[in-house]
């Protein structure tokens, strides 16, 4: 049986990772979400979040904007069309995984 | 929104981490699987392998076994109970991640 006989070889780390999961399938709900929401959504702290958003924006999967509104600082992550991509490849994946178990665990 | 709210909450690392993942679905496939068939499943290195398992064996998810067959050192994995439940919870959780995922990838 070769390495990639298996649908877990398709994981991405990048992407597999629970909490950068979470942030796209929230980005890809909404397109975009402030700090904050994906912070009290996800239930993370703000250095995780920073190192997880680091993470994705250096793949380009997000974009990270900060911005001022009414004097105070927001910011902004919006998903990418390469995030989306992502996304997309990572569901397929864990749509083949859940499928193989499901079936096992019918046996 | 709390911290509860999203399914990516309750994925768990021990399980979730796509090596341990794939080792896991293996195992609920087979019950038992050697050292050798799940390195060549998964495309990981010796101690890779061995560092997994052993997260795995401490979180009593599966259990090791060394054993002489034929004079020759084999090491049989067995999936547990316990390992079984938590692949389980883990694949409601991916099933519900990728439902919500498809469902926005539709609008």
């Amino acid at each position: 049986m070769s390495a990639s006989d298996h649908p877990a070889d398709g994981l991405d780390d990048v992407v597999h990772q629970r909490h950068r999961l979470g942030i796209l399938v929230v980005l890809a709900e909404t397109r975009r979400a402030d700090f904050a929401y994906l912070k009290s959504t996800l239930g993370v702290t703000d250095g995780n979040l920073g190192r997880h958003l680091q993470v994705l924006e250096e793949a380009a999967y997000v974009t990270v904007e900060k911005v001022f509104e009414q004097r105070r600082p927001r910011t902004w992550v919006t998903i990418t069309k390469a995030g989306r991509e992502a996304l997309n490849s990572e569901i397929a994946v864990l749509d083949d995984i859940v499928s193989r178990a499901r079936r096992s665990g019918q046996d």
